[in-house]
């Protein structure tokens, strides 16, 4: 089976590699923080000191890291992956990240005869777990169906948006759509409590009509019983939003849902939440009152 | 069985009364226009002439009809329910509606001997015709036990939810949890035509992950084809959102989306969509290119 190199792993990419590893695949693995990794390697996975090293000897290089400055780094610094992949390797980032890197990357490799994606994915820690995350793929159509075998071992639903950039710009529809929803969801909370409302009776109707989403089913639970454990990073969310702000703007569109979004993050990074799951957006909404009364 | 007297049969009313009929129910019903009852008489419905002549033979009065105004003069006119219905009759108001009109017509209905509930339903025009709604029960545990095996046959998740108005402040969450929902997926469809995606393979990742919603897979590919009809009135949804404010005015919480969301449907409105179906959210976002845009 083909080597694959894997650089990331954090509360997504870790589940996503332990994956692979079941799977059969033969793992190289880095990681920034080496403990994160150690799972692992106690399941067998390799160890590389950096994702040039993981690089070195893999057919395919998967990366998963948080912020768009780490991506180019780990493509497109000295020690990076572009640079050190071996000859026809393919590089799959599945962080989401701006549009326009993924196509600077596609053409670095394209200039060293190396085929690269785009293929953040979707469906949080739980579908990471799962392996039931939608992956949206942007890049060549060759190497999207020499990926997809690699992608359906750790998604459910693979799918090829276009050339270069696309699967992040797919990527940006999905998070516009997850913080309509997340802001409907913690204003249906914050008026449950309110209202005087058993909240989660109120779930057990909401959930089950045309408000139904996987929001309500998985972060409203989460907010309700005071647990603002990530999940996925309000600081990572936000990051996303300002991406999708910035590629808006220079589209000409005008989208309040997301500038809203944006300022209610804000809100909850001026609270001390950086590092919590995007429910915490209820605490932007509740106050300071909200981690108390999440927890009473 | 019951005898059941059904007010209201629009987009949503028509296929619940049909469930009833198709289940057994004797039914004598009544609609301010009477061409919208017509199919219903054809499948063995009887007709009344008024809300009070539909009440006066019955053991149950169902009511659905637009606004609360409509819903005060249903109940609570000289040609109402309240003062017509049969001794001991069960009243379920399944309009959405103000929680304090909810609690004056129980108040009413005690007073003559009646029971009433606010049982206001989701799931659109589709959950409606496949009788998979889910119905948000407020009033007495009794009556609501009496009124179960009726509400079952129209939809799929029956919830009481407490005393007389908590039905309606349940569905009042409901909306505020799709207000969200929708301003995200319409954002995102926006998004994704102005990436130069095509906006259903988008759908096909974004359906998929966490960004799945009831709003997703039905709202956003009407909107898509440039289909703006009902499904659920703009004019109506508007309504909805204005009583969320007031109600979410009087608890003192202060709900930005719900305040986006209400501007939004405004533009909607001014823009001449009164009549549409929700997902009209898209033209005012999309501006006056919405609607050649969506049926390009």
């Amino acid at each position: 089976m083909l080597r694959i190199a894997f650089v990331g792993t954090g509360v997504m990419g870790r589940p996503m590699a332990g994956h692979l590893l079941t799977a059969g695949y033969p793992l190289v693995v880095h990681n920034r923080s080496p403990d994160k990794a150690a799972p692992l390697l106690a399941s067998g996975a390799a160890w590389a000191e950096s994702p040039a090293a993981a690089a070195a000897g893999a057919e395919v290089v998967v990366t998963i890291v948080g912020l768009p400055e780490e991506v180019r780094e780990v493509y497109l610094g000295s020690e990076g992956v572009v640079a050190h992949a071996a000859p026809g390797a393919l590089l799959v980032d599945m962080s989401t990240s701006r549009p326009s890197l993924a196509r600077e990357i596609h053409a670095a490799a394209a200039a060293r005869g190396l085929a690269a994606l785009d293929a953040p994915v979707s469906g949080g820690d739980v579908g990471a777990r799962a392996a039931t995350l939608s992956i949206m793929v942007g890049g060549d159509a060759e190497a999207f169906e020499q990926a997809r075998p690699i992608l359906e071992v750790m998604g459910r639903t693979v799918v090829h948006q276009g050339p270069a950039g696309s699967g992040q710009h797919a990527k940006l529809c999905n998070q516009l759509a997850i913080a309509g929803a997340v802001i409907g969801a913690m204003e249906a909370l914050v008026y449950a409590r309110g209202s005087g409302l058993d909240p989660e009776t109120v779930l057990a109707s909401i959930g089950a009509g045309a408000a139904a989403s996987w929001t309500l089913d998985n972060l409203y639970p989460r907010a309700l019983a005071g647990n603002f454990a990530p999940g996925f990073f309000v600081r990572h969310f936000l990051k996303d939003l300002r991406i999708a702000r910035d590629e808006a703007a220079a589209m000409g569109l005008e989208l309040p849902g997301l500038a809203l979004a944006e300022s209610l993050y804000e809100r909850v990074v001026a609270l001390g939440g950086a590092e919590l799951g995007t429910q915490a957006l209820y605490l932007a909404l509740a106050g300071e009152d909200g981690l108390s009364a999440g927890r009473a």
